[in-house]
């Protein structure tokens, strides 16, 4: 198996994570302030699937005491980013052994590419999950429904890389963790797709202050979940990356399925964490100007967004891990 | 002076109501289950103007105590319309004078044809209050800032009515009671007016819970607030009624220079009262459709106020003052 290092070891990066290095995998978490009391009580991942537990977890307390590795996982929230990329600008070309890449495993569109000019070499992924999971406390993690992980590889331009030998690896690693993951040829379009859910519930459920149950349930929210997901469907057309028609359906199908969920955004908004608002929303509009794609209902979700975010003090940036799990 | 009846003696219909029974006009203020205590206790109207009180109003406590009068005045919210008109079916020929009318002052676009329908051969108007009031308890209205009145004509077909002789008489006793009027020839233009106000302010406050102050002190919320008035401007100069260029910073500014002001809407929601949805948004966006305009910042911010509506259990239609000032 390849060696892993997660950088942002909580509801995702420590779902895969504890995943990995339970079928055997060699896996660093980085963790800041809880290294010693992970390091001492070890981590948990507790599923509707089983339970899984590490007893001596690998932790680093900071990039410096990270060992080399096959990938590095960056599963930090996205307002994060801009110190993940500085970290990688030094740490990245010792950390990451030629032949091995940057998986960043986040919501958002267009993050890759910085993290691609930190790291020149080395190859960078994208990873999306499709995962319904919580923090409970450092290093334990709850897994509520879903996991599967969509993989594609970043290219200089945009253009669909295909399947990369190490996809394939990847892939094979999570096969023996039991976890499903689906390689897929186009990361824009991928992208795109996780946004067409991303753009409406994550900012819905903050600003209405709603679960997703009830956001499926009510007309009002229905038609304007659809609207901005036939914003979303525009945006990536003008990408040259059009989304099946039926997926507003199926995703809506889909959400009324599941149990009912407290988004990312959610659960950082009420524990006062800064909201992934620039990543969900911000990147998405930006590239839609570009293409001359008018998108006014996500608008007016930013704007809303930002307004909460600013009264409430939030400054975005500081590291955080995903809280919440990436359907999310 | 003529003769007034006030269906809905709220924070509107109160302080135009009681500023004309002081200046000596014959005002009945119809009231439901304060009548009894608004007989025995009076009625005043608190204002930084100086404080005015009315020792025996003049009292119904059901239509049919009403006595014929000059202007029956509905100051109702614009959930009550439907029970409103209905009443006014019943009484209406008789109460209200030939040659005299309904003056319906509330928010909104489009509700003076079925009041028309219900008082054949009466003259209708409508009023916009630019004022900024709220009810304290029964017969008890604050007045925090502004006041004047805006009065148009409604015909069928919703020409321009000029300036007819029930204006002038009106506005003679507002006159008389210190109280501007404004006669406009064109009611349908000076609802979209008022509508570019209310449309962003009167549903941010509630979705952002937020007084005017901060919506217009934010950054986000400003844009928002002028994408919003755009789309008012191009409804309403899609119906041939093109509002000036500078009207939207002019908005801006005066409410910068108001004191920070919960609108109607948010001490409805508070009040776990309906909230008017369909006059202040339904009725604007069904408008804009019919003359083929987008206001889809307008349909969002709809679709999320009326999933909370909803969720809030409030019903709308049931009979109530407007229990704020109009700006509102």
């Amino acid at each position: 198996m390849l060696r892993y290092a997660v950088v942002g070891s909580g509801a995702v990066g420590g779902f895969y994570g504890i995943r990995l290095a339970h079928a055997g995998a060699h896996v660093q978490f980085l963790l800041r302030s809880a290294a010693d009391r992970v390091r001492a009580h070890g981590m948990v991942l507790r599923s509707p699937e089983g339970d899984l537990r590490l007893e001596r977890p690998v932790v680093a307390a900071d990039w410096a005491q990270l060992e080399p590795c096959d990938v590095l996982v960056v599963a930090t929230k996205a307002t994060a980013n801009p110190e993940v990329v500085a970290r990688l600008g030094v740490h990245g070309p010792r950390l990451v052994r030629p032949g091995g890449g940057v998986l960043l495993v986040q919501n958002g569109i267009g993050a890759e590419p910085d993290l691609a000019g930190a790291v020149p070499g080395r190859e960078v992924l994208g990873g999306l999950a499709f995962l319904c999971s919580n923090l409970a406390g450092p290093g334990q993690v709850e897994h509520l429904d879903y996991g599967a992980l969509t993989l594609a590889a970043h290219t200089e331009g945009g253009a669909p890389a295909g399947i990369t030998p190490l996809m394939r690896a990847i892939a094979a690693d999570l096969a023996q963790a039991r976890t499903e993951a689906i390689l897929d040829e186009d990361l824009i379009r991928a992208r795109w797709r996780k946004l067409m859910w991303n753009v409406p519930f994550n900012p819905l459920s903050v600003i209405l202050d709603a679960a997703t149950d009830a956001l499926v349930a009510d007309p009002a929210t229905v038609d304007l979940i659809l609207t901005l997901m036939a914003e979303v469907a525009a945006a990536a057309a003008a990408e040259g990356r059009a989304l099946p028609v039926e997926l507003p359906e199926q995703l809506l199908a889909a959400t009324r399925r599941m149990a009912p969920y407290e988004t990312s955004m959610k659960r950082d908004a009420d524990a006062g964490r800064p909201m992934e608002v620039d990543a969900l929303l911000g990147a998405p509009l930006r590239r839609a100007e570009r293409s001359g794609t008018a998108m006014p209902a996500t608008r007016v979700l930013h704007d809303q967004l930002a307004f909460l975010d600013r009264r409430a003090g939030r400054a975005p940036g500081s590291p955080q891990a995903q809280s919440g799990g990436s359907w999310s």
